[in-house]
C-alpha cells in the first residue's frame, strides 16, 4: 500500500533542506505530550528545525510557508531506538540456525573484516532501514565509532554514537588506553554536533572489569555531556562472572565501581532481582529493553513492569540485527507487550499507550533527549513521522495506540523528519543513496560468505 | 517499497481467471517439498489450477503460455492460516486496554450486531488482509457461516469454514438441535466445492460438553470429509472445568467422548502436560498454534517442540483479529519462534526453516490439504506467493528461511495466487472491493462504537 498510495503533488514540496516554515495540514496528531494530547484533525508549524506551533482544525494562513496537506495521516514523534549495534546490520540472519556461531563465524569475522570501511557501509544499510522504520533517533554502540557519527551525520538522523570498551581485544583497541584515546577522538569530532552525540560505551561490566569502570565513571564525571551506554544483566554468565569475582550482583558491582548513575544507559536488564531494581531508581539509571533480541536467544524477559513501577524510564531497542534482525521499533512494539503479559499471567500490565510512550517520550528520557524530542510539542525539534493509515490491516480503528503496536508496520509511514529535514518522502529516503548503500553490502556480505566458507573448510579438516 | 517496485508490464498479463499456461520465470523458488528444495532461479509451470513443472534454469518454451518474468523474486507457497474467526476482524483493537471488555463489549455487541450482513462484511475485510498478507489457505470458525464460505468463495480463497456449536446460545442457534442445522445447511451448500470446504466447530470442550461432543464424533464418524475445528486446552478455567466434572484433564475428556481423532484440528493447546500430549500424537489430531493471541492474554506458551516431538503436525494460525489484532502469518513468524526459544530458555529450538515449516506444508497436513497444497510440486495446485526482495530491511541475505521469519513483511508480497488464480497482482487485490469493503466495515464500526457508548453510559447510572 505504502506508496502506491502516496500523493504526487507533494513529491515536489519536500526539499532535502529544512524549509523555513513549513506547514503540515489536515492530519491526525498523537503529540504524545504529557496529557496524551491527540488531535483527530489539526496542524503543525514548523520553523527551521523547531516545532513553533500545533493545534486543532483548520491551519491559519502563514505567508511563504510551504504546505503539506496530510490527507489525514497520522502524525505522530519519530521513534527512539535506545540500542543498537548499527554496523552490525551486514551480519544479519548470518548463521542464524549455527548453534554457536558467535565463535565459529561472528568473532573471527569481526577480527576479520570491522574497520572503518565495513563500519560505515554497515551502519549506511542500517540508517537506511532506520529511516524506512520511522526511527529518528537511535543509541549505538560498535567501534570505529567516529565513523559511525560521521555515517549518521550524513543520513540526518539524530544519533547517541558509543564507542565502545573492552577486555577482549576487540577490533579497534588492542587495550582499554587505545580505547579512551577512540572515545577522546569522538568526542573531540562531535563536540556540539546538533545531531550527532559521543558517547562512552563501556561493553558490560564483565568485559570491562571494576577498576575500569570505576575509570569510566571517574572520566565521565569530567565529561557529563557524554552519555554512558552499557550492556547489563544480559545473561546468566554474567550474574556468575559478579557472584563469582565480586560475591554480588552485577548491578551491585556496576554501583560500586560509581557507574551506576544518572544518565546510565543500561541495555537489556534481565537477570535482576527487586535489590537491583531499587539500586537501579535510587541511581536514576534508563533502561533500554530489546525484547526480539532476548527472546530469540532464549534469554528471557525483561522485568519491564516492575522497572517502569520503580519509577525508571524504559525505551526500547532493536539491538544489532545480528542479535533481532530488523531495526525497525514496530517489530519490537507487539513483543514488549506480550512479554509483559506472558511474565505477568495477564492481559492487563502494559496497555498499548504505554508501549507507544516507551517508543517516543520516554525513550527520549533514557537517552537524555527528552527536553529536545520524543513529543511533538512547541518549541521541540521537529522529530516526526507521517504514517498511511489506509491499509485494510488497520482497520477499523478503535484505538490508535493499539493499531501502532499490533497492526501498523514500517512499510506504512509515508515519511520521516529529523530537525524539521525530511529523511524520506514517499518511502524514498533522500539522505542515503539506496542502491548504493546496498550494493556496497551485498559486497562485503559476499566477502563474508566466502570467509564463512573457509573456516567451515578448515574446521572439517 | 512494494508497488513502488513493480512492474508495470506485467498488470495486463495477470487476469482474474486462471490461465491456461502460465510459466513463471526468472524466480528463487522455494519449494517447500520433502526435500526442502530450493532454486536460486527457477521456473514454474502452471496449467489451469495446477503446478505442471518446475525446476531450475531457464524455461522451456511453451507454445501460447503466458510469460511472466519474475524479476528475482521470491516465489513459495502460499501460507496456511490454520485457526482464525475472519468476521471478528470487525473487533480489531476494541476495548483494547478494557479488562472485561469480553462481558462488557463483546458479547453484547455480538448479541446485537452478529448476522449475516455483520459476518459477510468481517469477512470481506478479513478475505482482503489474508489476501494482502500472503495467505492462501484459512480455516475459518464463527457463525451463519453458509455466508462465511459464500464470501470465501468470491474472495477465490481456500478456507476451511467451520460453523460453531456452543451451548451459550450464540448468535445463530438457541440449542444444539438448531446449531446442527446450521452444520447441515453449509455442508448441503458447499459439498463438492473447489474451494470452500465445509467443516464442524464444537466451540470448546466446555461450552459443548461431553455428551454433545460425542454426538459430534457420532456425526463426524458418519461424514468423513467434514474436518472438526475445536478450541482446546486454552484456559486454566477450562482445566478446572475438566477436573471438576470429569476428575480428568480436558483433553482427556475430549478423547472419551470420542472426539480426539485423527484430522481434529485442536487450536490453542497450551494446558497440557506429558500424558495430554500422548493422547494427542496417539489420536493423531492436528495443532493449531496462536502465539499472539496467546501472548497478549497472557495465557502462555504452548510446548510446540513437544508437540512436534511427538510426531503431531503443527500450524500457526492468527486466531480473530479481536485476539490477535492482525491476520497475516508474518506477524506470528517470529513470535512462534521467540516463544519457543524462552520456553527452553535456549537458541537451539525450532530453527527458522521449521517455522516456515508449520506455515506451509505442515500446516496444510494439520488442515488435511497436504496432498493439494503447502509445497510447491508438480500435480499439487497453484497456491502460491510472490515476494519482493529489494526492501533493505531483507538484506544481506544469508538464509532465506531466517530472513521470512524475522525480516520480511506482508507488504513485500507482491502477488498472491490460489488454484492458477491470481488474487493479487502487484499490491492490488482483485477479488474484492477494497473501497467497498472498508467502507461497509468502517460504518458498521461506527455503530457498534455508538451501542458501545450507550453500555458505557448504562452502567455509569
Amino acid at each position: 500500500m505504502a506508496g502506491q498510495a502516496s500523493k504526487d503533488e507533494e513529491g515536489g514540496r519536500h526539499g532535502p533542506g529544512p524549509a523555513m516554515t513549513l506547514l503540515l495540514t489536515n492530519a491526525r496528531i498523537l503529540t504524545m505530550d504529557g496529557a496524551r494530547t491527540e488531535h483527530e484533525r489539526g496542524w503543525l508549524r514548523i520553523e527551521g528545525t523547531t516545532i513553533a506551533a500545533l493545534a486543532p482544525g483548520d491551519a491559519p494562513q502563514v505567508a511563504g510557508a510551504e504546505i503539506i496537506d496530510c490527507g489525514g495521516d497520522l502524525v505522530m514523534p519519530g521513534l527512539v531506538n535506545t540500542h543498537c549495534h548499527l554496523a552490525m546490520t551486514l551480519f544479519r540472519g548470518l548463521g542464524e540456525d549455527v548453534d554457536d556461531r558467535l565463535y565459529r563465524y561472528i568473532l573471527p569475522l569481526e577480527r576479520h573484516f570491522v574497520g572503518p570501511e565495513m563500519v560505515r557501509i554497515g551502519t549506511a544499510l542500517a540508517a537506511l532501514e532506520s529511516i524506512m522504520g520511522g526511527t529518528t533517533s537511535v543509541a549505538d554502540m560498535y567501534y570505529f565509532e567516529t565513523m559511525v557519527g560521521e555515517v549518521m551525520a550524513a543520513s540526518g538522523l539524530r544519533a547517541i554514537v558509543g564507542q565502545t570498551l573492552a577486555d577482549f581485544s576487540p577490533p579497534d583497541h588492542a587495550d582499554f588506553d587505545e580505547g579512551f584515546a577512540r572515545v577522546e577522538e569522538l568526542v573531540d569530532r562531535f563536540a556540539g554536533h546538533p545531531l550527532v552525540i559521543p558517547s562512552i560505551a563501556p561493553h558490560a561490566p564483565y568485559s570491562t572489569g571494576r577498576a575500569v569502570m570505576a575509570r569510566i565513571a571517574d572520566w565521565s564525571a569530567d565529561h557529563p555531556h557524554v552519555p554512558v551506554q552499557m550492556h547489563l544483566a544480559e545473561s546468566t554468565l554474567e550474574v556468575e562472572w559478579a557472584k563469582n569475582t565480586h560475591a554480588a550482583s552485577t548491578v551491585a558491582v556496576t554501583r560500586d565501581a560509581g557507574l551506576l548513575k544518572p544518565g546510565l544507559i543500561a541495555a537489556h536488564c534481565l537477570q535482576l532481582d527487586d535489590a537491583d531494581i531499587a539500586m537501579m531508581a535510587e541511581a536514576g539509571v534508563g533502561v533500554a529493553t530489546n525484547p526480539r533480541s532476548n527472546g530469540k536467544a532464549g534469554r528471557g524477559i525483561a522485568p519491564i513492569e516492575a522497572l517502569r513501577k520503580a519509577g525508571l524510564p524504559a525505551g526500547i531497542g532493536s539491538d544489532g540485527a545480528m542479535s533481532g534482525n530488523t531495526l525497525d521499533l514496530f517489530a519490537q512494539f507487539a513483543p514488549v507487550s506480550m512479554f509483559a503479559k506472558l511474565r505477568a499471567g495477564s492481559r492487563r500490565p502494559l496497555p498499548a499507550v504505554d508501549v507507544i510512550t516507551m517508543a517516543t517520550i520516554e525513550g527520549a528520557r533514557v537517552l537524555g533527549l527528552a527536553d529536545k524530542v520524543g513529543s511533538l510539542a512547541v518549541g521541540k525539534q521537529a522529530d516526526l513521522i507521517r504514517i498511511d493509515l489506509s491499509a485494510p490491516r488497520l482497520h477499523p480503528i478503535y484505538d490508535i495506540y493499539a493499531m501502532l503496536v499490533f497492526a501498523t508496520l514500517p512499510t506504512d509511514i509515508r515519511a520521516t523528519m529529523v530537525a524539521g529535514r525530511w529523511l524520506m518522502v514517499d518511502r524514498q529516503v533522500q539522505t542515503l543513496e539506496r542502491d548504493k548503500v546496498l550494493a556496497d553490502a551485498t559486497q562485503l556480505a559476499g566477502q563474508f560468505r566466502a570467509e564463512m566458507a573457509r573456516i567451515d573448510e578448515r574446521l572439517r579438516q
